[in-house]
């Protein structure tokens, strides 16, 4: 599969392209806002994974040109910025391609994090909303640390909680991450479980810093 | 330490009674709404116990009867029952008696189960706001399998949240976890946080409901 990951210079973006590139047979693509700055990010993450001895081919692009040809494009953006990128994309997203979204609403105060959704109940169903018709929505990769994942001496042993509302793009993303060493993708229902997954960051964010034992933290349902 | 389980004689009640009764030296006593009730339940578990080499005393009595002594009382009960119960108590409970809250609260779809929380934010703080300042509220519990918990064969190698505002409180509940067999309390900081603890129940029931393999299901956090 061709994966294009929007956003793909930092944060899940970075981690999902060493862990694509690195434990499976994907095409990785990384787009940014500018063609350079993906550029860049593409030949840090190349030489991370050469010194590994994962030699892996990172493509790059602006965000708009790496979506045509893609199987699957992951928004690893911010949630403010969700709904403006998905509009700006509509048209380059053709029939079939599965739109991943992986980002959380959150708000902290002095205690921790909290789930701050937008009106509709996640950020899942406002890309949901937003994308156009043709486009299937699928959201996931909302609960792990970005850290752990751009860490590739990190185990991962991990779940990551699969939402959407049309079952052939779930199972895209489910195969996906099949090959991912320790990623286990799990069904979570249709998209209007979304705010329960999404719950789930803040959690980790607070369980992390009230034991600092768990360190970039995620979770197994066991 | 001395606990008692009001509404002892289900759904979590029970499951606690048994892992406390068999893996701990607690003195453990279930309350119900009828004295005869719970007396009829300790009798069933001191039953199950023996038949598997745990021979345990089960103490019983009506809910208000039971809280004298106990430095624990858990609220083992339905949530919309959660606020009438603690205005109930309210005089029976001593200065330093720990007021433990398991309960969330959750409506349903055809998709799935969704959380769904009194306007205060969480159940666990309509639990504080409703008990008398002298008593310290710990939220705990909320995210176990009551039916795995009531199986003595199974394993639970299971991790529960715990909030509060008190510290002490939080420790004395987290010091009660520590000999039940599998089972690891994790701090999740103050009551604030409750809501995104309690949001995992309702997730773990969609889980559960999507991926036959996860009976009973429950989270490690790693």
């Amino acid at each position: 599969m061709r994966i294009a990951l929007l956003g793909g210079t930092g944060d899940i973006g970075e981690g999902l392209a060493l862990r694509f590139a690195c434990d499976t047979d994907h095409e990785v693509v990384i787009g940014s806002r500018t063609a350079e700055k993906a550029e860049t990010a593409a030949a840090d993450y190349e030489t991370r994974l050469d010194e590994r001895g994962c030699s892996a081919a990172i493509e790059s692009g602006e965000n708009a040109a790496v979506v045509p040809g893609a199987d699957v494009v992951v928004l690893s953006i911010p949630p403010y910025h969700v709904k403006e990128t998905v509009e700006t994309l509509a048209d380059d997203l053709v029939q079939d391609q599965v739109l991943v979204t992986p980002a959380v609403g959150m708000k902290g105060d002095e205690d921790g994090l909290h789930y701050h959704p937008p009106s509709i109940g996640s950020v899942t169903e406002l890309v949901a909303d937003t994308a156009p018709e043709r486009t299937p929505v699928v959201g996931a990769f909302h609960n792990l640390s970005a850290e752990r994942l751009a860490n590739l001496d990190a185990d991962l042993d991990l779940d990551t909680l699969v939402v959407a509302d049309d079952e052939a793009a779930k199972a895209t993303v489910v195969e996906l991450c099949a090959p991912v060493d320790g990623l286990r993708a799990l069904d979570a229902g249709p998209l209007v479980n979304a705010p329960e997954v999404e719950s789930v960051t803040p959690l980790l964010i607070n369980v992390a810093r009230y034991n600092e034992a768990l360190v970039d933290v995620g979770v197994k349902y066991q």
